[in-house]
């Protein structure tokens, strides 16, 4: 792998939004394209006839050139930047996610960003006590160097980043980096953008929806060395980003608390099944510096450049097709899986799901896992 | 081993109680002696001849048959009972420890010793919440068959045993089991006396202290299956049972606490350390219940038929004797570091190492450990 930043022209860089911003692509699609058409330019191209042969009836819906230009001029008015994987600013450890998002837009200071960062994460409706521990774990964390990353929500992550704003704080939110949610934080969202960044793979304008909120918490635990859950019930947003660290091989650090708190059944499961109890920021401080150096972080470079590259021909993929649309079903499975159970070549296979997820028939889920969508989802 | 249990004519019995009762016998000497000279009536003949080669200079104070018998009067006047080890009715898994006392005395319930047993221990200046948590785990434990085990302190203690009192709770004393401490704990006695048993290795009337307090908590530990820490500072008592606990083989369980309360410290503290953390008395079931049968239970017999049974020679033994005295000072030393160090026999270091035992120049420390005792303590 190259191991020099990339310098993406400014066409690439239009392109590659334009491919991101289009219909279907997801950021494994995404990945999977620049590996086999090398630049957004030429993938863009061929984008149309990919979701065709994955069994695409209507055209696939391109991102106009001039509607990502509009995005990227609102972008500098707002002030604000744009940073792509591959790119120097672009966060190293969110870089190794096998889903990480192309692209960020970002507004306040960039360089937060390639910081080593902590993820702290939490209930909405938290406990006052449960809202100092925030706060003091964000505010040692971040004087002690580290980014602090949270999502901006009410209760945990609101104090997490109050704490933090004078150290360093990122906050990824699940709308467009310019829309303030909830309403309520609007003061904190001001000085984040003042003193810390705001960070969204998302169009400037979008308004963020429950749905979006696991693609948030993916970035969040892929920014951060470790996530701290501070206050979570059981089957909470927090305990997903947890989970996601988990399997994005990073650490899992839990306030632990009373059984009589419901708030705290969440820290403690986690805790039940290996997650480290801390009690204090200088635990956390000491668990991360004693780490095995396995955080050795990817080098800047063309991240794209270890994907499938030769295109399979036609005559092999059809009968593939047939064979992967029968074992799919809307139960989701490993591609993995998929591949053990067909019997069928690494390349086909994730060819003809590339193409059937442009399509718009498959479904990519977390941990490499894909699903039919049914006819008129 | 013999697996029928023990049989013991009462002259043996007071023999037995006569040689605990003497002076510098503690239960691993008294195991050595047993083992040695097979029965008490003859242990306690030897027992001047070798403290004075241990080194003693003033006769020891062996206990008079006429206190041993005033003692065993005033158990049966208050209508209690004495169980020596290798009896049927000893509780099995505290045989299993290595400084197991001899015999228990035992107010109310006998047969409750043999039933599998938990023990749960915490602060005295406990919270109402632990308070509330401790009774429900007593309650619970109890009601699914398990003797709660605790120590009749205020706090934690008390609240364990109140909740266990209808299941079966043993209350483990430091003093005499005659003596009621702390006073506010009067009713919960007279319940206990009643409906659950109150034991102890100490002779009627005997006022606990609290350096009777570790030889209390290593009866806790010794007759659980496992340990539950509800609330707990650092360096508190409690977390040395957890400690003893761990010694004996047994499993340890903590209520977790938020990192604001510090009583939370102490039960926190044994998660990270490996304890399991739980938050209801179904996960303590379950947890025992899916144990490997590593609680197969030494068979009733007779439990000291496994020592040093053959005396060594006095030629053999006076260098050692020098040795020893040599390599021992204040800080304590396990006894196989000892052995290690002196290449000498096992059972000539353990000859001398009773013999100063008894003649009060040696002292026994949890973990098979010794230390020196200097002259005039």
């Amino acid at each position: 792998m190259d191991t020099t930043p990339e310098h993406l022209s400014e066409s690439e860089r239009v392109a590659r939004l334009r491919l991101y911003r289009s219909e279907n692509v997801g950021p494994v699609a995404f990945r999977q394209l620049l590996a086999r058409f090398r630049t957004g330019t030429v993938a863009l191209e061929a984008l149309p006839a990919l979701a065709k042969r994955g069994g695409r009836r209507r055209k696939l819906t391109v991102c106009p050139a001039a509607e990502a230009e509009r995005e990227l001029e609102a972008l500098d008015a707002a002030g604000g930047w744009m940073v792509h994987r591959g790119e120097a600013g672009f966060p190293p450890l969110l870089s190794m996610v096998e889903d990480a998002p192309p692209l960020l837009s970002g507004l306040g200071h960039p360089h937060l960003l390639t910081r080593p960062a902590i993820g702290i994460v939490g209930a909405r409706e938290c406990s006052l006590n449960g809202r100092r521990l925030a706060e003091r774990f964000g505010r040692d964390l971040a004087a002690a160097g580290y980014a602090v990353v949270s999502g901006m929500a009410k209760g945990i992550d609101a104090a997490a980043h109050a704490g933090a704003l004078e150290g360093g704080t990122v906050a990824v939110l699940a709308g467009g980096v310019d829309i303030i949610y909830p309403r309520e934080n609007t003061g904190l969202y001001h000085d984040i953008r003042e003193r810390g960044a705001l960070v969204s793979e998302m169009p400037m304008g979008l308004i963020g929806q429950a749905r979006h909120f696991p693609r948030r918490n993916r970035i969040i635990s892929g920014l951060s060395l470790g996530i701290l859950v501070v206050e979570a019930r059981q089957r909470s947003g927090s305990l997903i980003t947890a989970r996601l660290a988990g399997e994005h091989g990073r650490e899992v650090f839990a306030l632990p608390g009373s059984p009589l708190d419901p708030r705290a059944r969440g820290p403690n499961d986690l805790i039940r099944k290996g997650a480290a109890l801390v009690e204090s920021p200088e635990e956390i401080i000491t668990l991360l510096r004693d780490l095995p150096g396995t955080y050795a972080v990817e080098e800047p470079g063309d991240p794209f450049s270890d994907g499938i590259v030769a295109a399979p021909e036609e005559s092999d993929l059809a009968p593939a097709r047939a064979a992967i649309t029968q074992a799919l079903s809307p139960t989701p499975i490993g591609v993995d899986d998929l591949v053990r159970h067909l019997g069928l070549p690494v390349p086909i296979v994730v060819t003809v799901l590339l193409e059937m997820d442009l399509a718009g028939t498959v479904e990519r889920l977390p941990g490499n896992r894909v699903a039919a969508l049914m006819e008129g989802e």
